[in-house]
């Protein structure tokens, strides 16, 4: 029996003993498929998302228990970017064989610790060999009662936009990683092991806040343009209002540069909404309670997928490159 | 901007335009997730699979379109196992630079078609480029009613042990183009595009007639021996009953060869299921309705996991290897 083969029982065997139990989930890892049975009422929703060796990621810039983290947070992040209640998640891995049985540990207690701190459960997946690098897909079912679910369409003109945490951060990281600087480690994580905004998801969808909601995966000016996109509605954002970490302005860079990066850079997992300007107070009180800035960085407009980009009152030039890329160019 | 970055956006646009609609699902490709609505009452059931070139498949044996078809059945067998109606699809590609634009259309062409054929859609997914090969990963969703859904473990010391189809045909297929020897096209196509039996999977779940099922993906003996774990019971199988295609007799095999490969031999995905003596009846019905043959192949013994083989009322010898294995020991 090759090792690719033994391993798949023994992984499966292991995992299914470290998985937790959910009222949601009747049956697990070990059938032909997983069953569940969601709050009555509640729609289903569901996401998939891959994480491919070279392109979304490299081995010898990230560990296997920050991939694993990684791994369930993008997922979890489209769940929360709806207002969804994780449930369950499905893992399929292509593993190369030079991966160790101990790093594959790693993975997996990232993955599961991150799964479980969102209230989900590993109810099934699949495993390989690879015969180049690894892959990992990744499903993520979540559930939500149909008037707590926020789409990209809903936003209005007059809407405050709104966004999550700091920008920029995990491209900073990124770019640093390429050119082998040393890194602040709070830069570092955010890159590495950003982190999925489930439970201010969940509390901007269910008190009705959010009239349009994505989360911030390639770049703000590229995923507030499918919300333009979806809703019919333009936006100006106040550049200088753009939230930026300690850890991004204290590696000196000229405003500009930060702004742009902010505008541009992937990977933030923040959660960008609109919101009626009467939830300003909630808007706080939801902040508050997560622990977790939220700032008003802009406001929707009449003007079809049109940006206007200001900063202190004077016009601000619109980045040559809007949108994000991997280092090698994957999406 | 790269041409799997351009790709992606181009690839999702065609995709959209050629999904179809469905009453479950609310919103497929095009937000954070899909939104789905369950039919009330239903259980959710949710599987996923890989195939990986090199692993899975290799691209110098099978065209695109065969892949597309085969990536959706080789999921949809799943759903079939436990007796589920197919409602979504989510499909992961990696798609390697030397995969051209009319490659991957015959893909989704193939993928589409089975994915509608079962009444299901695809609903969303994720594409990304490829350092070394294509990667597919799906997931599907079906459901049912709680009394409809047929897991593994509900097999007993009596019940009958049936099959759908024939057995054997495609390992056959896949150790012929291993070898370089020609194929008649019907034991090639059941190598390179099985078919899940989703609506006899589905006649057999709702009648109440299968007590334990799984598809035929590793191999009878190796399945088997799951329904015979989950359900703590033995089986004893009539070898001489196996069924054959006229295609793998032709090949002039002596008996003990072709049996042993329709016990051993995997990815057939036919359905294995149990069933009380007294549904003899009702799984002719269900076999007539479906233009399926079902056979009956032995019986569900109390000695818990443990196989007896017998050929015309002789011992027949447990062949050497019970798994199957893909060409590169992929699982």
């Amino acid at each position: 029996m090759s090792r690719s083969v033994r391993g798949e029982f023994e992984i499966i065997t292991q995992i299914k003993e470290r998985c937790q139990a959910s009222p949601v989930v009747q049956l697990g890892i070990g059938d032909d498929c997983a069953i569940l049975q969601l709050p009555p009422g509640e729609l289903l929703l569901s996401t998939t998302d891959m994480l491919i060796e070279s392109v979304h990621f490299r081995r010898d810039w990230t560990g296997l228990l920050s991939l694993g983290r990684k791994s369930a947070a993008v997922n979890l992040s489209d769940l929360a970017a709806m207002g969804a209640t994780p449930r369950a998640l499905f893992l399929a891995l292509a593993i190369p064989a030079d991966l160790i049985a101990e790093d594959i540990d790693l993975f997996f207690e990232g993955f599961l610790e991150v799964c479980h701190d969102s209230g989900a459960v590993l109810a099934g997946g699949d495993t390989s060999s690879s015969q180049a690098g690894l892959s990992i897909c990744v499903t993520a079912l979540g559930s939500a009662p149909a008037t707590e679910v926020v789409r990209r369409s809903g936003a209005k003109p007059g809407d405050g936009l709104y966004v999550t945490g700091a920008l920029g951060d995990s491209s900073l990281a990124l770019q640093w990683l390429g050119e082998g600087r040393a890194l602040p480690p709070e830069l570092l994580n955010r890159h590495l092991e950003p982190t999925a905004r489930v439970k201010a998801g969940r509390a901007l969808a269910r008190s009705g806040i959010a009239t349009a909601m994505i989360d911030v995966s390639d770049g703000l000016l590229a995923d507030l343009g499918h919300i333009l996109k979806a809703s019919l509605v333009g936006a100006c954002i106040q550049v200088d209002r753009l939230p930026l970490s300690s850890a991004l302005r204290a590696t000196g860079d000229e405003d500009s540069r930060l702004f742009d990066r902010a505008l541009t850079g992937g990977e933030d997992y923040e959660l960008l909404f609109t919101a009626t300007p009467e939830s300003e107070g909630k808007i706080a009180r939801i902040a508050s309670e997560n622990s977790l800035p939220i700032t008003r960085i802009g406001t929707i407009s009449m003007a079809a997928e049109e940006f206007v980009l200001e900063y202190n009152g004077n016009m601000y030039p619109l980045p040559l490159h809007r949108g994000y890329k991997h280092f090698s160019d994957g999406t």
